[in-house]
């Protein structure tokens, strides 16, 4: 029997282009550790320790984001062992970078390794995304998804609930930069509008449609065409200072296109090579350092793999 | 100098899946034929004659849909001669078939075959939309694109209007049934909600993200899962006497999905291979003619060719 096992998840964009809600892909180098160890002596998972970036998260087992993920799997899987958890914190609060999902989704794949027989990584998801729902109050997965499966995602159904990976050219990158700037992601989701005119949609149906046909054919032309959102980034991008000039500066220093990540504050944006790597990045932190606001800055390949299991024994 | 040219574009169908205004396919064997002759007696264009199935069409150049497409694309290409101009109506006004398309495009790749140097096959998609314009009071072009581009296309820009061609699993047949009932296209988008729900847009986001994608890999449950629609197909059905029996009929018979052709009445449903083909088109067919109402019926492979110069010279 397995005693113990961590795993690492990394952090997440999620509301990719005209995908809000939809649409994510994972970054590398920085995200979650959840370590969960077998202990007879206690009932049920018991939270001991959150440290990291973040330490103010509820320790109380049903309202943890990855206590709640592995104990989904733990009931489904008719696990009733006792179980201590542990988390390390990456990524900070509040930041777009999709930290509750890789809490859910780092506590899932580390409990599966615990598991007897360890189920297969997509039907992880929905037992993640009850995790997050007891951060986020609904159970949204476009951050779990790519956490879980790596690069570029998409939710395709949510009952049951289904992501895909769909695949993107190999020369793309992104460029992830973190204003020092706490965003609610509640308040966040107040700003959206509850409905959308029929015009809208249909717009945004488009732009979908022509960003998801440029990632399978590799064709960058169309995946900058379709790199637009006209749902969460109106709403959204007056909520955090510099965003505009941040976009702009991706968009003239070459990139495909610039959204905000997930709910935000934190901005991303696509480039096609290693090129404009450096001034998009440059160009967006100095559009917030402008603001007077610190940041911190993160890029790579999009097609990079999800969470994945550090250690078992 | 060409003198005469004539052109068939088929019947196609809009609206497909979670694809509002954004997804359509062309159907074979039924369609509107166009006949422009060069005539420098007259100025501008000249309708000459409308006959087949509808004859009750303006001839007013500046308000027919195949006049008012040629004279677009001619005007863009400076050709200042005077024309007659024919139209042979295989599709029945108000079946949702994509009528008006249809005469636009047989008349823009009519009059392109008589420029001195044709357009590419893509650029004259602004031209039929501008002639669906002058039926429909707005240039939607899902007709449009793939009555010129054959197959299933997507629209993905409004402005510049860009459609592409998205490939299907060979497999992949359309059953079309159309009962013998017009539905005014003004009135069926009068039903159509004004506003969506935030969640609304999402669920049909991910349903379109779901179908695009399993069209790309080939992967014919993908598409079964994405073939919904929550937003035309709701508002349209109850205008349809026999619709949702005719949907349970395609489904319990085996089709991966059904839907409402374009704005109605005629139905769709999709099916992989033959074998269910014959059963999907009697069960839906069956279901009109329990109301009623008379039926035609069609089928065969989704990826066929679009419009084509039939004779020029």
């Amino acid at each position: 029997m397995k005693i113990k096992a961590t795993a690492f998840a990394p952090a997440t964009v999620a509301n990719v282009a005209a995908g809000f809600d939809v649409l994510g892909f994972a970054v590398a180098g920085i995200g979650d550790r959840v370590t969960i160890v077998r202990d007879e002596a206690v009932r049920g998972i018991v939270v001991d320790r959150i440290e990291g970036v973040v330490t103010e998260l509820p320790t109380d087992p049903d309202r943890n984001t990855a206590s709640v993920a592995a104990a989904s799997l733990f009931a489904a899987e008719d696990e009733r062992g006792g179980f201590r958890l542990s988390i390390e914190k990456g990524i900070a609060l509040g930041s777009g970078m999709g930290g509750s999902a890789a809490s859910a989704v780092a506590a899932v794949v580390a409990a599966n390794a615990l598991l007897p027989q360890p189920l297969a990584v997509e039907a992880l998801l929905p037992h993640a995304a009850q995790g997050e729902a007891a951060a986020s109050g609904a159970p949204h997965a476009d951050n779990a998804a790519p956490c879980l499966l790596g690069g570029l995602t998409a939710i395709v159904a949510h009952e049951p609930l289904r992501a895909i990976s769909i695949p993107t050219p190999a020369g793309l990158r992104y460029v992830l930069v973190r204003p020092d700037l706490r965003l609610d992601t509640r308040e966040a989701r107040a700003a959206l509008p509850a409905e959308l005119p029929l015009g809208i949609q249909v717009e945004q149906a488009q732009y979908l449609a022509g960003f998801l046909a440029g990632c399978f054919r590799g064709d960058t032309a169309l995946i900058r065409a379709g790199m637009r959102d006209l749902i969460a980034t109106p709403a959204r991008s007056r909520l955090i200072p510099g965003c505009d000039e941040a976009f702009e500066a991706a968009r003239s220093a070459g990139a495909l296109g610039a959204g905000i990540a997930g709910a935000g504050p934190s901005l991303f944006a696509w480039v096609e090579g290693d090129g404009a790597l450096a001034a998009i990045e440059q160009g967006m932190r100095a559009a917030f350092e402008a603001r007077g606001l610190a940041t911190e800055a993160w890029s790579g390949p999009i097609a990079l793999g999800g969470a994945a299991v550090e250690a078992v024994g």
